[in-house]
């Protein structure tokens, strides 16, 4: 038995059919060659949301690497004959030797936002369409909701509990996301080793059950784990539960959890009553079916920390981001770039080179904006906000591993504490800031 | 580079905290041993749904035996110092060597269905919880959008799209469970691999723009992939693209694919013409935010195939199932069985050991029957729902890999037969059969 995270295997085959038919196709006309520019963005951000969240650029940075075609992959794409043998060979030597930069993870974005740039051949580019989308679009879902949490509880922290409400793997990045969107930790062990993020929980329903009375599960939990440790209330009666913990923990219990009914009232009731036995350390977590509007209408209530599961790993509503990879730039026949744009109705895209920087009025942003193919010379004192990720096909690993997460977390706190006041608004409305196009070309 | 599937890594990270902190605590009190039986079931279906359909439950069973604890695993728990020595050694010993038995995959379930029965001691059991979780949620909540897509598109077969929205490793689970469901083939070529799924794909925009012009990317893609290909009509215009996608691969175009707009009237406007041309063997597909509302809208245009992406990957609405994992019975102190059931405020349980049952009027399902703990001889007849999925720790290969998902496909058509008409209802509404337990204690 090894390590979990399966760093060994391949990633190619975690894309779509097409690109590799598109590949066939292109290598036979010589169009595969052109150099081409790919941009990751979202037309919209979901929901009338204020602000988005970058995530997940770590974990395509560490994917980018084991993209590549060993003989399992190749025997597959050979018995199915997706693509002929020259293909074939083509991938059995492939890796990515091009460029990614874009925006740093934990970064805000808004509507148009460059998020990823993949600068290469079109082959070598069309290849990571769908693995770039799988980890931007389920993480940034992740962040955007949990950076809403985090925002409405203030001051309280935050835990992801919500692992088993989403696929397995899905559940770790989810972890992974919240952290960078603000969240203090999370319940999911794979995503603490493989990151190194606090884990924490509490104990279950089912804990209390197998004991033959409430009193035995406290004084079993307590034993074991010290009186440090956060009792679950509510699996008979709450008021009664409450008199048991702190009988058998005394006053210096660390913490007590509640998990259905109406939460603010209980709080309430729970700390009179902690109070008045003298636990006023005791802290109050509260979960059940927590999202940004409920951490909101909580916030009048004594409870010290939110656990949030369902909601946070769906993205509260959004549970994709809806970001598209798009070619904008290519080479033509005379060996010159184009850009290029798609004009189908409601989906179109702004072709060409782009380069992106927030501007400020004062300490407050103000614009995102974006020069095609350059910001102009007046947006200079513009905070630049794309960064180089990938160059001549190496990964800067300072964007990877439990280093990329700690830093895109720093960098979101520093985002966000930019904005306009209007960002951290739950009603739906327009982006706190515009974005505007200044094609310089 | 070898085998994409992790299958030699351990999953037993894939899971919450507080398993193995309430593990190490039942240890301590002795109760980690006692004999106990934990359920898996929906409170309700989402959104007013009429059925849902039972996916996931062969990744459980290919994740179980993969369930261990090795040196990275007890590592990381030693180092966080997550549970003692004690409980670091009873896990390095541990496997699963229990039972479990449910509702095999493709089968429909209704509210308080006992989608999967895990008997075992309390500390072999309670660890599992996430994991089950994790996998039934996901694909359950895939399986269950996809069915109704699928029946909403009748005969016309349904291709997954989705994995550019979902997560990398969730995206693989969606096009399985897309398949159990109903839907045909799909995009992902890691499922193809994993599960032996047909994939497909047409080309995309960029292909299109790759090209100095549409009429030499069309010529590019009929060279290199036959006239049995699909061309995508819409990157500028799809009246010309029409003309000149004929032009080239002739009346025996495979396919045209059309991506935006009023996808009905369009759909229209090309059939006139592909006929008017000659070309009455070429399909049309159609594509762009696609669900069963948008399919059923559809059903009176000359539409020949739908490729669903977003919306089946996230559930259309209902991007987890919300299952729920609880303790139903245990042994006691005195040996015996007891159940046992929490109170919490609208999350209470049903305590005991359940068989379950479909019952008929004719030919058509009318209840889905509990009996608590047997189903009563009146039931005789009625149709069992409940499998042996695992017996003594040791898995029943025919409900995994390949041949799982394909009698899983053909069970979900054989279930959906029996269900009474309203079962294909689209409007919120109430379950197609109610749930009726029996006590027979």
């Amino acid at each position: 038995m090894s390590d979990l995270t399966p760093l060994r295997t391949s990633t190619a085959l975690l894309t779509d059919h097409y690109e590799l038919t598109m590949l066939q196709a292109t290598l036979k006309s010589g169009t595969a060659h052109r150099r081409s520019v790919f941009e990751v963005f979202g037309r919209r951000l979901p929901n009338g949301r204020r602000y988005g969240v970058v995530a997940g650029t770590g974990r395509v940075l560490e994917m980018l690497p084991r993209f590549r075609f060993g003989d399992a992959e190749l025997s597959f794409l050979a018995e199915t004959e997706v693509v002929d043998q020259d293909t074939l060979d083509w991938l059995a030597d492939y890796r990515f030797r091009g460029a990614i930069r874009g925006y740093a993870e934990g970064e805000v974005y808004f509507p148009g936002s460059p998020l990823l740039v993949v600068e290469s051949t079109f082959a070598e580019a069309v290849l990571l369409e769908t693995l770039v989308l799988s980890a931007l679009n389920y993480d940034t879902a992740v962040a955007s909701a949990a950076s809403r949490m985090s925002r409405a509880a203030g001051t309280r922290p935050c835990a992801d509990m919500g692992s088993r409400r989403a696929h397995e793997e899905a559940a770790v990045a989810a972890a992974r996301a919240a952290v960078i969107g603000g969240f203090t930790s999370t319940s999911n062990l794979e995503a603490g080793r493989r990151y190194r993020l606090r884990t924490m929980g509490t104990a279950a329903h089912s804990f209390t059950l197998v004991h033959d009375t409430e009193r035995e599960a406290f004084a079993a939990q307590v034993e074991a784990l010290g009186r440090d440790t956060v009792l679950l209330l509510d699996t008979y009666d709450v008021e009664e539960a409450l008199t048991t913990a702190i009988e058998i923990a005394g006053p210096e219990l660390g913490g007590v959890r509640l998990d259905s009914g109406d939460l603010a009232i209980q709080a309430s009731e729970v700390r009179e009553r902690l109070d008045a036995l003298g636990a006023t350390g005791t802290r109050i977590t509260v979960t059940s079916d927590l999202d940004e509007y409920a951490i909101a209408g909580l916030q009048a209530a004594p409870v010290d920390s939110y656990g949030v599961g369902t909601r946070l790993v769906t993205g509260s509503g959004a549970p994709t981001a809806s970001l598209v990879y798009k070619l904008t730039a290519r080479e033509g026949s005379d060996g010159q770039w184009q850009s290029v744009e798609k004009l189908a109705v409601g989906k179109g895209s702004t072709g060409g080179f782009k380069q992106a920087a927030r501007t400020f009025a004062g300490d407050v942003a103000c614009e995102e904006s974006i020069g095609v193919p350059k910001l102009p010379s007046e947006l200079i004192g513009s905070r630049p906000l794309m960064v180089d990720l990938v160059v001549d096909g190496e990964v800067d690993e300072g964007y990877t591993g439990a280093e990329g997460v700690r830093r895109a977390q720093k960098r979101h706190s520093a985002s966000m504490a930019e904005l306009p006041r209007t960002a951290h608004r739950l009603q739906d409305g327009e982006p706190a800031i515009p974005t505007a196009y200044y094609p310089t070309g």
